[in-house]
């Protein structure tokens, strides 16, 4: 019987797994060197969890399903309201602020389509009980540390940075009312990613007065902050948000990022829970979706219960990224190295005395290996080669008189050892990698 | 709004999260020295792929669901039918034979007790395509490989070695009928899980007969494979699975691992592809439920649609091997460190000189951080040691001529550098690990 796999999910053969690897391992190594913590939760929570605050677009897409006890559970979509919960919990005994970060496993029951699958892994870095808006730039330096290690330039890939706050002082002056306006940043969030036809007529369903629709259209297309005034009057509420983005954009620049960075009021996000600086990370050439997006949550933490603590963070999904770095031909994951292939000049006599060898160099904590198939030495010396092992030991003739032959794989240069001295010269371990290795 | 975890589940806060790391770091790192390659799977599957062969028990476990397509999925109780699935589909194009392993994150409706959760890690190492024996001995050196590297000893933890083709030879010989072995073979299972009251009702159940019930309570009794011949007449099917018992056991004296391993004919899995030799490995005080577990499946595959390739691995959870370790006193963390923190003298003067710093840091590839709390120095003095700091960077009035204050964190000695020399001295990154951190 032949089961396929289930659409919009992912096979992990060794290549792909290296590739998967690659990329996890550089978000978790850029986190830990600014400063993060890593925390994971479950897989599933209460699908009410997901349903307080995420969003109609997000419970839309939800894999819901019962227990035994009938409980009514749900994959998560995001981590975000776990990261929550866990906060909440343990609120007493965690020291403020937190700088935390994941990579969960998250799911969404969509059409799968390129760079968008049901399942996926979402870099996820918070720093929470910091209001100062330094935390919103640490944050945003914090991907870009790792998009700019990974290769990507200030010509390749842009943060597209706005406020809510600015937006929904915008929106006021213009005449929307604020009970409006939760409803209408999912729709305002659509503007570059629906066709401009069908944002207008969205826009005109929750806007009808067609002046009030165009300032709404001119403010999300200002290029700079300091062109406000042409649409409007800005008052006190406004030019907070203003100077607000200012400190910003400043931050960054003593950062050293500011060139990937830019102001764009077109930028809303989808989730709902968002209430201040909010930025999504794009491709400049324009053909992909986010890379990724973050923003600040002042109010998550109190509507799952907790007390009033500010928090600001940021989501990177692993199957943009993934398309992005590989047109760009930056895609490099490590190839699985050997530090010793053994190889036997007649295997069907010289089998035992390998695969003893080859358990003594793992136990000392060398990687090892050797061959099933019982084939010729050349054939074993290119298996050699093809796992990348760094030194090929034949066991031959010579082995009566406890005598190794090492070669040096790079070199190709062969060396005759005694087995004892062999042994001693391993030492405590093997060579630990290059700095360079760690770096990237 | 508050809303509790789903029971079962766990919440790993950072220090739970450094525990679950160095398991599955150590898991990976063992997998790799053995020459086992790594690959994954999707979370969740057709549920009909878990109803072929994995068991009743398991498919009671199940957690089920429907997408919008109607199609009912599962999420994955074990990974041997992902693996299955995933080798035949590309079957023409994997060079045989397969080292591969995984570390999936598996979903069970159990009922949650000590050691048993409804999501846990399972560390999963196989080899296809080889029929010798040498393969199941590659696979159980694998983990203990990992489990002696932790600190366990023979005193401590043991393997129970059986084999499956032994039982159905001598179950046969004693008079039950080949046919009834399957359903035979998961309650056989039971005698050490559940009370011994309860196992000889449901042996009694599916072996009426009393003497024959008493051979089969007799031989899973066996302490050593020569005692056979007290209870039956062994025939050439029992001689040749008691052969292949012995070169195992040669294998893996070979290996310096049979100190750890002993002959239980009480062990036979639950799982129902069983087809050859099968283990269990428990704590030796028999306090804990099994640590791990495998055998060979030579017919999986085949089962699956695919060829008929042997097959053979094991699968080891994370949660009794985490109790069994802390009982020991072996689990054993790394602690998060930081290349650098950089303080202030007067943090409302100097905190945009340290954050440019820590960001420069940052992008050399160093970790680096400093407080949000704006404290006296003392206070950040005592911040960065509880951060594990190596060096402490100073900034204070000297900053004004360019003059850092490093201050090294294990030894007290401070010294006063020019900025630029100091960053000419970082050169190109941090230092690379020592290698014994690379070896546990």
């Amino acid at each position: 019987m032949k089961i396929p796999p289930v659409k919009g999910t992912r096979d992990f053969y060794p290549p792909d797994m290296a590739v998967r690897n690659w990329i996890i391992d550089g978000w978790k190594r850029v986190s830990l060197r600014n400063g993060f913590e890593e925390y994971d939760g479950p897989i599933f929570e209460y699908l009410k969890m997901f349903q307080i605050k995420s969003g109609d677009e997000i419970v839309e897409q939800l894999f819901s399903f019962k227990d035994r006890g009938d409980r009514e559970l749900a994959l998560r979509p995001e981590i975000t309201p776990t990261l929550a919960r866990m906060v909440n919990q343990k609120i007493s005994s965690l020291p403020m602020p937190l700088k935390w970060f994941s990579v969960p496993r998250l799911f969404r029951a969509e059409r799968p389509q390129r760079g968008r699958l049901r399942e996926f892994f979402q870099w996820n870095v918070d720093i929470i009980g910091v209001e100062s808006v330094l935390a919103d730039a640490e944050v945003i330096f914090c991907a870009l540390d790792y998009l700019r290690e990974a290769g990507l330039t200030p010509n390749e890939i842009t943060v597209k940075i706005s406020s809510r706050k600015l937006m929904a002082a915008v929106l006021k002056k213009i005449g929307i009312s604020e009970k409006h306006l939760d409803s209408l940043y999912p729709v305002l969030d659509k503007r570059d990613k629906v066709p401009l036809g069908t944002f207008k007529q969205m826009l005109n369903k929750k806007v009808p007065d067609a002046r009030m629709a165009g300032k709404v259209w001119d403010f999300m297309d200002l290029k700079a902050v300091s062109d406000i005034k042409k649409i409007i009057e800005p008052d006190d509420e406004i030019n907070e948000a203003i100077d607000k983005l200012a400190v910003l954009f400043d931050w960054l620049k003593r950062m050293s990022v500011v060139d990937y960075c830019k102001f764009d009021p077109g930028v809303v996000r989808g989730l709902a829970y968002y209430t201040g600086i909010v930025y999504e990370i794009y491709d400049k050439a324009g053909e992909l979706r986010a890379i990724g997006g973050g923003g600040r949550y002042d109010d998550l933490l109190k509507q799952f219960g907790g007390p009033d603590i500010p928090a600001t963070g940021f989501g990177m999904g692993d199957c943009i990224l993934g398309v992005l770095l590989e047109q760009r031909g930056l895609l490099k994951p490590n190839p699985q190295k050997l530090d010793y292939f053994v190889a036997c000049v007649e295997p069907a006599l010289s089998e035992e005395d390998a695969v003893k060898l080859v358990a003594e160099l793992r136990t000392k904590g060398y990687s090892a290996d050797f061959s099933y198939r019982s084939t010729s030495l050349s054939k074993q010396l290119k298996q050699a080669s093809a796992r990348n092992a760094k030194k090929c030991i034949i066991i031959g003739d010579e082995f009566k008189n406890n005598d190794l032959v090492v070669k040096d794989m790079a070199t190709s240069k062969q060396e005759l050892i005694k087995l004892d001295k062999f042994f001693t010269a391993l030492g405590t371990g093997p060579e630990p990698p290059q700095a360079d290795t760690l770096r990237r």
